[in-house]
């Protein structure tokens, strides 16, 4: 396991603006109103991969950007990933920035509208039995054959399942069929996970998750990316938005503004904010 | 046109190590030997893509970074493009740079081994009439249609044909059908241009051009990617080299070493050197 280490205190300016606000001193029913704070991140190659090829797990970033992740972690109430993500790379979905107590660890929520997760296995339960990080929330459809269990016993433990109610849409699978899936609403989403008391989320995979919020730009508030000096090359996992057109012209599908630009070790720290349009 | 400004000397200390070393002042037969110095350079969005389609001429870097193109072209004795960028861009393909002047300039370096760029109309053409650059290399394939012939007149100028002995590939085109294409091997490109009396040659895309050189790290010394904070959306123009296995696992197609990252207003440029393997 790599060693993480303290930022600098130029790091820390660095992205000190992109963070969540404080949390604020306000009643529950405050807390509890409208949306959380979302700050997209993610590690990309220069050819716009985040892995080498569907589930597999890819190393992308050095040290110094890996300390920021766990820093960046340390100032989120909740970091969640989809399921694309959580079964081939088990994620620790926790902080092992120094200081970090576990009343300081984020909450790991987890997109599984199918249930497809094993999370008896999971390195996040481990964790969470270790006391290093919270029992995960998993978000799945109301439709989903697990319903309407909402709690589920795993080694003795209880993880929370939070069911939302999802649409059917329907998806080609890679031999052409089509199939019925069960789709969730980003808004609904992030109204949920804000009711449960959240106040910013780090949302940090995978490719479907952050490609499809990169085009819904009212729903992100910090957007930040450690781009790796590589290529991953031809067939690999691609972050990249739905196109975009404007009067029947292709624009930029999105765009960041008051963007920043960090080196950490060999890769580039950039942060940013979605332009609204 | 966009105004093209001197560079800080921060930012010239930031290229210098990448750049050509000075014209070596050895004798003609000496300078004709080998390989000339070779930087890539393209400007890229986050999600690894260089226009919003094939052949949709796509801005994607800021002015503080088309000021660094125009001083990285007066640094190399030539620029090289693809016909897949000429056609579509019609780059001019010279140095705007403050103090360029003829002698200076740039031999442009044209490869279109079917001969399917019309010069007569193009802006390389039109500057070297007007003093602002050179008549243009064509680099074309010698069982192409127009072979033997070595020079073309247009427009009462002569511009020069310097035809190789290129391969017959068979490609597949968009609708299934193959069809054979004409297709130099990179050594040979090279070692033409360096026997021209070319010592170094910078070379700005297109797509296909690029991701193939990412391949030849033997050929390349220095790389140079301006990263736009932008994403231009799925169906764009990726560089992205072919893949790369080693004993049957996919690994990282190419990478960077002594990488150094620089902000130029709101993009950020990555120098570095691929890694030799
Ligand atoms: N470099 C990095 O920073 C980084 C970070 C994270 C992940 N990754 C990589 O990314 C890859 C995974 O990407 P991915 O796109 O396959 O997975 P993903 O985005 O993590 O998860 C996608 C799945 O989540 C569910 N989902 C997502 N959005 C949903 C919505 N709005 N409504 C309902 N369900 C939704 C769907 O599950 P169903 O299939 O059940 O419908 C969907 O297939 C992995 O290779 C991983 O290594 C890289
Ligand atoms: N953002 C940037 O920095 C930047 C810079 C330049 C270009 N671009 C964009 O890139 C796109 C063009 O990319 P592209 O891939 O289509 O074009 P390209 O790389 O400029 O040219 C490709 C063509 O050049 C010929 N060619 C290349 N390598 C060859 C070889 N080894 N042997 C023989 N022929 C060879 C072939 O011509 P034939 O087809 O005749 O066989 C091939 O189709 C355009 O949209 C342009 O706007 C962006």
């Amino acid at each position: 396991m790599s060693e993480i280490s303290e930022l600098t205190s130029a790091d820390k300016e660095f992205l000190q603006q992109y963070l969540p606000p404080p949390r604020p001193e306000d009643t529950l029913k405050e807390r509890r109103r409208g949306l959380p704070f979302v700050t997209l991140t993610y590690a990309s190659s220069l050819d716009g991969m985040i892995s080498l090829a569907p589930g597999l797990r890819t190393n992308l970033s050095g040290p110094e950007t890996k300390s920021m992740t766990h820093y960046l972690r340390l100032h989120h109430e909740a970091i969640l990933v989809g399921v694309g993500t959580a079964i081939p790379d088990d994620p620790g979905l926790n902080s092992r920035y120094p200081g970090a107590t576990l009343e300081k660890q984020p909450q790991p929520v987890i997109i599984d509208p199918n249930r497809r997760w094993n999370v008896g296995d999971s390195k996040v339960l481990k964790l969470a039995q270790q006391e290093q990080g919270h029992t995960p929330w998993i978000i799945t459809a109301k439709t989903a054959r697990i319903s309407p269990p909402t709690t589920e016993e795993v080694n003795g433990q209880n993880f929370e399942l939070r069911p939302l109610i999802g649409r059917t849409r329907v998806a080609a699978s890679g031999d052409g069929e089509t199939m019925p899936v069960e789709w969730l609403d980003w808004v609904d989403i992030l109204k949920h996970i804000k009711r449960m008391g959240i106040n910013s989320v780090m949302i940090e995979g995978g490719a479907t998750i952050i490609s499809t919020l990169l085009s819904l730009p009212h729903l992100v508030h910090s957007v930040i990316v450690t781009v790796a000096p590589t290529w991953l090359g031809e067939g690999g996992v691609a972050v990249s938005p739905a196109q975009k057109r404007e009067e029947g012209e292709r624009v930029n599908a999105a765009r960041l503004e008051e963007t920043a630009w960090r080196q950490f070790g060999a890769d580039a720290v950039l942060c940013g904010r979605l332009l609204q349009e």
